[in-house]
């Protein structure tokens, strides 16, 4: 009987592309397209610019698209900050039984090694369904002690996540991608104590390059335990207070956690997000003016009031975590995007004002994934909303066109003068596609288009 | 009052090479030139060649040399080729009370940055031991529960004194010191599964970059949690199951961790030296030649037969935890050196017919640290020795002397071109050096030099 992470390697290495379901596929498209929009938006962040100019003049070769940029870098680089690019804006999207965020580790080692390794769409996608399999189901073992425990999931098991998938296309045989996946191992890492610094991000770089990194040196026979998940040193044991080692390999090919993924459409806690549900549509429904608003009530689960009951936000990652903010600020701009969690929109008088009058309510009848909303007009007039489950849940998902104007609407805020219908045409036929490197080629500027957008 | 990290970053800020004692500038030597022996013994073993076809494309400029070779690298993987050389042997030194191998990650990281920012040979030694006291200081903090948990200590605290000794040499100010420890908590990572593998090394390799970076982050203002060690999601609490933070930050300056370091004088487990003592004094003394000899009695306390009671290892490595293998390669070959643990000399007949005439008694009467060897030979004659404190030992530690033997061994053994004599010079003078990048410079064999070695 072979232990767990070499059955996860045999598993990785016999998959093939006519054993998907279709609807996978599409999964992998949609996750793709969102990840690309998270990473436009994100790619002039201070965070990547700050990363770069320590790492570019120890970079190798230009072998690779940052995402959204002129520059290229060698693969590893470019996986490293193709990840801090995408996760930067807390954008991207949730497993949501692990909190995993998978495509960015995956994505980001994979599409940069597709640029050295030949690999058609279909092959890409596959890999990448493989390496989201690969990091949820590692990660549903260890949950949610391991998450409780302080481990910033996302990036400690990501780094399986990516090995898998980047070792896939590699074609790695069995025995190699034990090796990798004990390579990941034993470079597992992040803290979620990183939070609200320019580390969390860097830790998704981090499980990205490391986990491209270990598929690697495993191509070359470079050797690890073969025991690396499973042994009492290993992974789960070490890295976790308790751990439930055949959710790694129980059903393997009979169900894929990427069908249990899910997009958000607000930039900010997912707890927060029927509220801003009903936000909008009580300002859509009544074409509600934000200075004929008396006071906005909402009702709300205890657990949105722990995690964002903050009246008084005073920077844009603090509104993340505000509940006030984010009833504010969907009245009075219609919209709650990157922008709404700027500074200066935490800031803006006017959001500053409206803010002041809503109240949150702890409701113990509102369930967790639900929300209401009241408001009140000056006139009296009193207006009501109540979304039982919020846009991007898995109840509600966002639909294809919902994630392609997220997508044009990232690309926008980064400036990216990529051309969004090309980026989405692309990902939509990525199954017929030559060459998966088409996909990072797509987004980079022009010399003359960076040179305005630099300008600026 | 500041937190564990904080108060940690300033000591090593502020610290004064005037401020460091003689004897442990000293000590820093000796360490820096058992580290450097051990990376020329081992800078052609398979797993940095290995590692290095995995990594060549995707390196950087030719910016740090690689210990005893001639290519050079990007400063970021030369750190990493060169602690996977110096670790790969297991012949690098001990720091007894965590079992933490201080120079490795250290040393490496910082020759390799000492090549391109421009620094003096106080400055490097400086640095040096501000990172081993950083390492060790962290280690003590969490030991034992954390190596008994499964980590690999010498990597997982090993990337605080890479960020710290680097960080010092970039002259990172209280704050950036503080964010280049809390960089180096959310990389810290290394499975003790990996023992027996390529990987055992490559843990060291990846934390000596790995702190690097943190360090090169840091110059930028690229940030993280001020409270990386301490806080209740940081390294201490995540990574152990206990700890005790006031080893970290009580009697910083007052006392070195340095002088409290070991060097090996035989490439295995250290609970088999003074076996080896016993058996090389023997067969010195008496001039006792292999084949006189009928059997050979080791007396030894409990630990040493449950770690190391093998009498029939299969491959060097095997043989490294051989009590068996190690006396009857002592009275053999008169010396116990990296070729004595190769599977070429386990194999050898007359090592093989002298090990099964060897017996490991457990006696409850001979300490930890002590040993002792009965022989009787053919013709009746009996010989005795006792050691109660191995060469290496803090009781008996190797002479500067020794070092040198040893490092000329090592050299030797690597095939090394360069000039012993010259190496050892720049050691004993290297406060008084201005360009600390000299050391790795005289490791570089001459391109003839290299061509014969490889020829061979």
């Amino acid at each position: 009987m072979n232990g767990v992470t070499r059955q996860l390697a045999r598993f990785i290495v016999e998959s093939r592309w006519n054993g998907i379901p279709k609807e996978i596929r599409h999964e992998a498209k949609r996750a793709l397209l969102n990840w690309l929009g998270c990473a436009l938006g994100g790619c002039h962040d201070v965070t990547v610019e700050t990363a770069l100019a320590a790492l570019r003049e120890f970079a190798g070769p230009p072998q690779a698209a940052l995402l959204g940029r002129r520059e290229r870098l060698d693969i590893l680089n470019a996986a490293l900050i193709n990840a801090i690019s995408s996760n930067v804006l807390d954008f991207d999207d949730t497993h949501l039984r692990t909190v995993i965020h998978p495509t960015v580790p995956v994505a980001s080692a994979l599409v940069a090694l597709a640029e050295h390794t030949p690999a058609t769409g279909a092959q890409l996608l596959h890999a990448f369904i493989l390496g989201v399999e690969t990091e949820c189901r590692i990660g549903i073992a260890v949950s949610p002690e391991h998450y409780n425990a302080g481990w910033h999931i996302t990036a400690t098991c990501g780094v399986f996540g990516a090995a898998a998938a980047c070792g896939k296309l590699l074609k790695l045989d069995e025995r190699q991608m034990t090796w990798a996946l004990g390579i990941a191992a034993t470079q597992s890492s992040g803290l979620s104590e990183m939070l609200g610094s320019m580390s969390k991000p860097y830790n998704m770089g981090h499980a990205a390059r490391n986990g491209l990194l270990a598929a690697l040196l495993a191509a070359k026979n470079f050797t690890s335990s073969e025991r690396g998940i499973e042994a009492p040193r290993g992974f789960a044991h070490v890295l976790s207070p308790s751990c439930d080692l055949d959710a790694i390999t129980g059903g393997l090919g009979a169900s894929w956690e990427l069908a249990q993924n899910a997009y958000k459409p607000y930039p900010c806690g997912i707890v927060v997000h029927p509220v801003i549900d009903a936000c909008l549509q009580l300002r859509g429904e009544h074409a509600i003016a934000p200075d004929s608003i008396e006071r906005i009530e909402t009702r709300v689960h205890p657990l949105v009031l722990k995690l964002t009951g903050n009246a008084t936000p005073a920077t844009g990652l603090e509104a993340k975590l505000s509940v006030q903010h984010c009833a504010a600020a969907a009245f009075i701009r219609g919209a709650v995007g990157v922008e709404e969690f700027t500074d200066a929109c935490v800031h803006n008088p006017a959001v500053v004002a409206l803010r002041a009058r809503v109240t949150a309510r702890e409701d113990a009848a509102v369930g967790k994934e639900a929300a209401g909303v009241d408001v009140t007009l000056k006139n009296g007039t009193k207006h009501e909303a109540y979304v039982p489950y919020a846009t991007g849940s898995l109840q509600r998902p966002m639909t294809d066109a919902d994630i392609e104007t997220k997508f044009r609407a990232l690309a926008a805020w980064g400036t990216s003068t990529c051309n969004a219908y090309d980026v989405i045409e692309l990902l939509w036929s990525f199954d017929n596609i030559n060459d998966a490197a088409a996909l990072a080629r797509t987004t980079v500027p022009s010399a003359t288009a960076e040179f305005v957008r630099a300008a600026r």
